[in-house]
């Protein structure tokens, strides 16, 4: 299969680099973590951010704060209404790239935002990913009638683990297609998979069409690693945004993340984030 | 509001059971957990599983075993296609009740389970339930077209807990009527709910037309608890079925969950109980 050739040949490639010591060049493609690459990553964080163009800080200002980096997150299913009207009041009060809320709120989200240019983003066959693929379709493209201007997916992961590469790559493509013309991150859940399933995932993507991938869904039994962050970010090169989410609680973390190759972070934590950095 | 008010007395009523000990009567209405009610208990559990009467055992054989009781269940994210089929395999020698597999797999298990009596249930908005109504909908006719013959939802939690019981009462009355002729179990979640919220949400459980009502995901910080169960056996009376799922590993805790007023089990340790049970 012309597809799973290519996949295994990338998939060689990359087991191969971590047997000997990364070599930070000027000009790399694939790493985002040396000091060369940091103003090629900030106009990447730029380009990802096309869907929010009339409110884009400038670059300068994307290096310095961390804020635009963050989707204020609330996706524990007993939220309620008037938690998620928080949620966006701060997200616009603090300048957050967007809410990411579960799909039964994002009309009243849309609703509540609509002028502060804070995005809604949701998610779509979350947290499972176990969906049938005309499931995920339906759901993406009513969230984004709906004013979602983002869709966080989760690939069917059982069907990644039994080797059904073409089943994943097209359950992506469809939701990639279905959601235009928001943006879609695919969450690619890295707890549950090898290294050499996180690489084919990660691949499987960018094949698909995706914008973002992303690590987690904060769901799973553990949440963004750095080295996930990073090998993501090396597979998937210039052309994709990658996403840290789950776990991230700390100043700290959330820096080590965008150093690792994250352009965005989905946190719960995003107050006590943004306000260290204003303290420091 | 006419359901509130209803709703309003009931919880007093009910509230109210808990000041002073539970009387056992003959002929109660409310409780399954004294022994007049057995006889009835078994009829109840026979006609709850009309949708199987075709190899429907015997009351004796109900009295006697447990396998008929056990939904055998694989919902985690990363089960592959090899473990789905050995599961099937499994519920037909054991004759378990259904297999109660994600999405994705409902196709694959009714193929693989064609003549041997098991049936296929499956989840739906699961386990979040904050999904909308339109794509829970979608699903629930989508999996029963390929040929699930049970449907277990999830209630959306934060809407209940927003107080908005005409919505929640709403999208269960529309899971129930999608899914025909297949029964609907409702999952109410009860790690997230006060008992005040328990006995709301079974009540709206039952005024929407649900078959049974479900204890929990098993994907929230915790499972079934028997007092849930009994409290739910009391509230939902003698029309509809207890399902207890979540954290049931042994058979000391099936037989306890059975007294309490479960009709179904929901148990990964299915095997584990049911041997346990041959070998006493």
């Amino acid at each position: 299969m012309n597809l799973d050739s290519r996949i295994d040949r990338i998939i060689a490639e990359e087991l191969g680099r971590h047997t000997h010591a990364h070599k930070h060049t000027p000009h790399c493609n694939w790493c985002w973590t040396c000091p060369e690459c940091k103003s090629e990553f900030v106009s990447h964080v730029v380009a990802n951010g096309a869907c929010r163009v009339g409110a884009a800080p400038g670059i300068g200002q994307l290096q310095d704060g961390l804020a635009q980096y963050i989707d204020h997150t609330l996706l524990k299913p007993e939220g309620t209404r008037a938690q998620i009207e928080k949620l966006c009041h701060e997200a616009a009060e603090y300048h957050f790239a967007s809410v990411c809320v579960n799909p039964t709120w994002v009309a009243f989200c849309a609703h509540l935002l609509r002028g502060t240019g804070v995005l809604v983003c949701t998610v779509v066959g979350f947290p499972l990913g176990a969906n049938t693929t005309e499931v995920k379709v339906f759901e993406a493209r009513q969230v984004v009638e709906q004013g979602a201007c983002e869709v966080d997916m989760v690939i069917n992961i059982g069907r990644l683990k039994s080797g059904e590469y073409d089943f994943v790559a097209h359950d992506i493509a469809e939701i990639v297609k279905a959601s235009q013309p928001a943006h879609v991150k695919v969450i690619i859940e890295n707890c549950y998979l090898t290294d050499e399933e996180k690489i084919k995932a990660s691949l499987l993507c960018r094949e698909a069409g995706a914008h973002f991938v992303k690590t987690s869904t904060g769901f799973g039994p553990s949440g963004a690693k750095i080295e996930d962050v990073a090998l993501m970010r090396r597979v998937v090169g210039e052309q994709l945004g990658v996403k840290a989410a789950g776990g991230i609680r700390e100043f700290q973390t959330a820096e080590k993340m965008i150093e690792a190759g994250a352009t965005r972070l989905g946190a719960s934590a995003s107050i006590a984030i943004v306000e260290h950095k204003k303290a420091a």
